[in-house]
């Protein structure tokens, strides 16, 4: 009995995103449920999207500096989340600091469950409008999905924060100016809660190659 | 017999582009096809997004400002296209002067052949590789719509000139800070070829309120 000449690992779709982004909210809100239709698991990679933005010359969010397109992405954002059925509120300031919750999300990641805190984090941040950058928020969220309020210490070593900073490099290195950003195995990069089901077709269509 | 208490026009979305831009070309390929299912009119608004640019501090296109951004764009762009048995290249040099074509799209939309003008252009340029700054793509465009040459003179009018500023004023004016961008009759804004059929079942849904 001879092994297949092809063992395929299981298809993945490696989601990328920093706390602060709206769009990613959305993704976060529906990419669990849309992954098992599709067959395709979901693994998590929070990253700052500071240092991308910086690289690019802005100091924030372009939808600060762009007004036009601020006010048009709350707009956009609203009407698609009520047409999901997702609440959604704008953080006030916005963006929210995501540092800690990003640190947690590396250290999430590494233990497998990185898809709980990343969906439990956004549903804070704008369906309930809590501010993630307070330790009691982020408390209440690893309580919630059965983490002990300790991983906050452990998500503040030298080596995690590196870490952080090492996918954040990663992210650009691969191509990534913003979020969401969806991965497939093959390295195809798309970009946008828009892009999420033709993400999954392409991973599902790779992998079953 | 009473007249109905209000008596509903047909169902119209406008449609704003600049014709150097790839992401109006995917919506100029299926914007006829997809307004008749839905039962919506198309009315195509030329404008320049040069001057919607400069206000926001750019030179050029974004996607030339910012090289990540720019690839992924072909990327997504040819993607797209493939998918949809759309043909696609880049014209060079990027964005395409598409100045004159916007000029006699003015008075496309006044004389009720802007859809035709628009698709066969945009076809011109993103499909068949043609330089639309050029007269004899200009006049190659015009024959096969059906008009004559006389055009491109009358489109050089001051009066016209000034009537595609104004357009692009009134653009700005409304929130649009790209392209494509699609208002619906009650001045909804969306944003995007992945927006189309959002905008046409909002127009839709307002046109029969």
């Amino acid at each position: 009995m001879t092994a297949p000449a092809t063992l395929n690992a299981q298809p993945t779709l490696t989601f990328w995103f920093d706390f602060a982004s709206t769009y990613a909210y959305l993704t976060a809100c529906r990419i669990r449920a849309m992954g098992e239709t599709a067959g395709v698991s979901i693994a998590t990679r929070p990253m700052l999207l500071g240092p991308i933005f910086n690289a690019q010359g802005w100091a924030t969010s372009p939808f600060n500096i762009y007004p036009a397109k601020g006010a048009y992405m709350v707009r956009d954002v609203t009407r698609t989340a009520t047409a999901r059925g997702n609440a959604f509120q704008m953080p006030d300031p916005f963006p929210a600091n995501g540092l800690v919750a990003a640190r947690i999300g590396m250290i999430a990641e590494a233990e497998g469950w990185g898809l709980a805190w990343t969906e439990r984090v956004f549903q804070a941040e704008f369906a309930e409008g809590r501010d993630i950058s307070e330790l009691a928020t982020l408390e209440d969220c690893l309580a919630s999905v059965g983490q002990s309020s300790d991983v906050v210490l452990r998500s503040q070593t030298d080596q995690n924060k590196l870490a952080l900073r090492q996918q954040t490099q990663r992210a650009a290195e691969r191509g990534i100016f913003g979020a969401p950003a969806l991965i497939t195995s093959d390295g195809e990069l798309f970009w946008g809660d828009d892009r999420l089901q033709q993400a999954l077709e392409w991973e599902r269509a790779v992998s079953h190659n």
